[in-house]
């Protein structure tokens, strides 16, 4: 069966804009701030979910958790807790994330198995138990399915994010309307394999668990997995799908014609959410596209954007609205991508820098100019054969560094 | 045949505490400092000779000119300029480096083929050739022997350094007295595959041309290639030994009872400059030891260490007194190397602050103060082998944004 042509319309709700969903966030005391801090997802019953994690070998108790929850395919409910990553706690903290689970089923009135569990802030800290359960029943009594819950619950997964991170859209495809909603924190600790710690999108279309699984991690790969703050992967890192089913009869499998279209719209949602995330990068003034074109394989298109991604030289240069295109011709160089020097070509924030591996004069006025907008983009063609990728990253600040000289205390 | 034992002792005189080497630095207006930014070093006549280069594949012209005069193991002068590094210069760029042989060469009355070419600074201009050419003739002219010319020829190869890199030392075995010296630059776009942009060392024992490349390279190898600044590797980085033979009858050939004697003082004054170039490191204010020890393997324990090295949120933590081992937890988990969380210890400047992968608790007083210190260790114990390796590091600060934001303009 050919697939269906499809239009992708962004929405507002943020991750309740599909119908199916409720959430309920409050303010449990483990923030210092006081603010939100934990939130229930709950799709009212067990439905197809999947979720992608960190592939850090020291990944954190709710991780190894919330594994065991997805191995049957279905989620009813994620909880999330911020200001505290129960990481480095050893088997006291896998107790602690055990519980977690066990609360929020016992507010719900589900299994604990049918519960994931996240959890974002400072490393090797033991949780505040008493405070976490108190929160997770209050937050199971606030579950509502408005915009303001919405809301909530995205304030409430932030840690040193400045802004909360929602995306919507709606496909309609042959006559049936599918809504795609999605939320995300993350600022530092960034990097591929889950950039952002934690993203949780729901759909109300009736995909299949297979679905579920095969959608989500493609989109992740050229999603979340593009985009890179400061090199480092977190140890939390957590993209989760749930699927209501409430948009029409299902199942939606592997080979139903509407996959595409609900599939891409999953995409989107990531992609916003990634980009949201890159543009709070921790002390961030500038989001940059960057872009390997021109290369011998995918794998090499993709090593080469990394390096240049993640090069503090790179990344400083960009703060300081300098055309230093050779530090760029440096990091390509690092990549182990195939490289003939002789072709690289090089346009930095749309002037061409370099060419056939050598400096083009350019004006450093007009460099100037196009360095000081907030969103730059940087294209490198190797000419060496038509693999391409992009990653997303942002520039390296003085805040970046006060922010994490000065994150614990 | 037994090796000797040996004393190694430090000395004065830089790279020319050796005997059989002049130098000659001259201001030649390539920085716009006005500062010295050309020195030759002479060796008199063709000597055995070995260097390890960048493996940067968009490795600058004068490296490719010194790879081939190399080539026959034997060389009589290195002629360097700092404030440009000839790098992505095209076929133009590689035409000045072979005149920057030639010329010195021509100063000195040899073949272009004994003369290596080393340059650094800013990448994609072209060499000011006149003034380049003016500079090596001066340089030639100002040769001599003494500590002065030691001195000003460490400071004409400076870029963003903060201070002349040199050590010597004295290694008698045997009755026979061995001189081996060194200077050497570098403070940003420091990382293994050569950590300085550029370091020249010299000895005066009779090393063979197969001693001196095997050597430097295993000295390199625990040295200079065992630091990292940014985690970016220089598109110029060169490390060169020239070996006079002045000190006795040679030649000290592989098998030789006095090579471990003169390779344990070369390596020395390796470590020492390597040390000097972490420690003044690009906005610096801390050296940083990361020790990895009880890993499966010595690769998984350079791959653990140099991942805790390269993480710019152990570097700012660092910077900001911040005993945030779960950082480098985190560092761990992403570095490849096998790690079994539940064994990991961390011992971060003296305090133990994880013990069996689980948080302990400590005093965050008596951490602060431990932090303050300007040479802070992190040691990694892996509990899973016997293999150990040290990376040598430094913190991530304010100053290197400002210095790297702002280095061309």
């Amino acid at each position: 069966m050919a697939d269906q042509s499809f239009d992708i319309t962004p929405t507002e709700g943020g991750v309740l804009a599909p119908a199916g969903f409720r959430a309920g966030a409050v303010a449990a005391g483990i923030k210092r701030s006081g603010a939100h801090d934990v939130c229930v997802i709950d799709a009212g019953s067990a439905v197809p979910a999947a979720a992608v994690f960190t592939r850090n070998t020291m990944a954190a108790p709710p991780v190894a958790v919330s594994r065991d929850a997805h191995s049957d395919g279905r989620l009813r409910a994620w909880v999330v807790n911020a200001g505290n990553a129960n990481a480095c706690t050893g088997q006291p903290g896998y107790a602690d994330a055990v519980a977690m689970a066990g609360a929020t089923a016992a507010a719900l009135g589900c299994e604990p198995v049918d519960v994931g569990v996240a959890s974002t802030g400072v490393i090797g800290v033991p949780l505040p138990m008493e405070k976490v359960r108190a929160g997770i029943e209050a937050a199971a009594l606030a579950l509502g399915g408005s915009a303001a819950h919405a809301d909530a619950a995205a304030a409430a997964i932030m840690t040193t994010d400045t802004f909360a991170k929602q995306a919507a859209c709606i496909v309609t495809v042959d006559g049936t309307v599918y809504t795609v909603g999605g939320m995300a924190k993350g600022s530092g600790m960034i990097h591929p394999d889950m950039a952002t710690m934690l993203a949780f999108v729901t759909t109300d279309a009736p995909l299949s668990p297979g679905a579920c699984a095969s959608v989500l991690g493609a989109a992740a790969d050229v999603t979340f997995n593009r985009v890179t703050v400061d090199g480092d992967t977190s140890t939390n890192d957590t993209c989760a799908l749930m699927a209501s089913g409430a948009a029409a009869a299902g199942p939606i499998g592997p080979d139903h014609p509407h996959l595409p279209a609900v599939a891409a719209a999953i995409t989107r949602v990531c992609a916003d959410l990634a980009r949201m995330v890159v543009r709070d990068g921790e002390g961030a003034t500038k989001l940059v596209e960057i872009t390997v074109q021109g290369a011998a394989s995918e794998a090499d298109a993709e090593a080469a954007a990394r390096a240049i991604a993640v090069s503090p030289l790179v990344k400083t240069a960009l703060f300081g609205a300098d055309a230093n295109w050779g530090r760029v011709a440096m990091a390509i160089g690092n990549s182990g991508a195939a490289v003939d020097p002789a072709r690289v070509e090089i346009v930095f924030a749309g002037i061409t820098t370099c060419r056939e591996g050598t400096a083009v004069a350019l004006s450093e006025e007009a460099a100037a100019e196009a360095l000081a907008r907030d969103e730059i983009e940087v294209v490198v063609d190797l000419h060496l054969g038509s693999s391409t990728a992009t990653v997303l990253t942002c520039d390296l600040t003085y805040e970046y560094v006060r922010i994490n000289g000065d994150y614990r205390t």
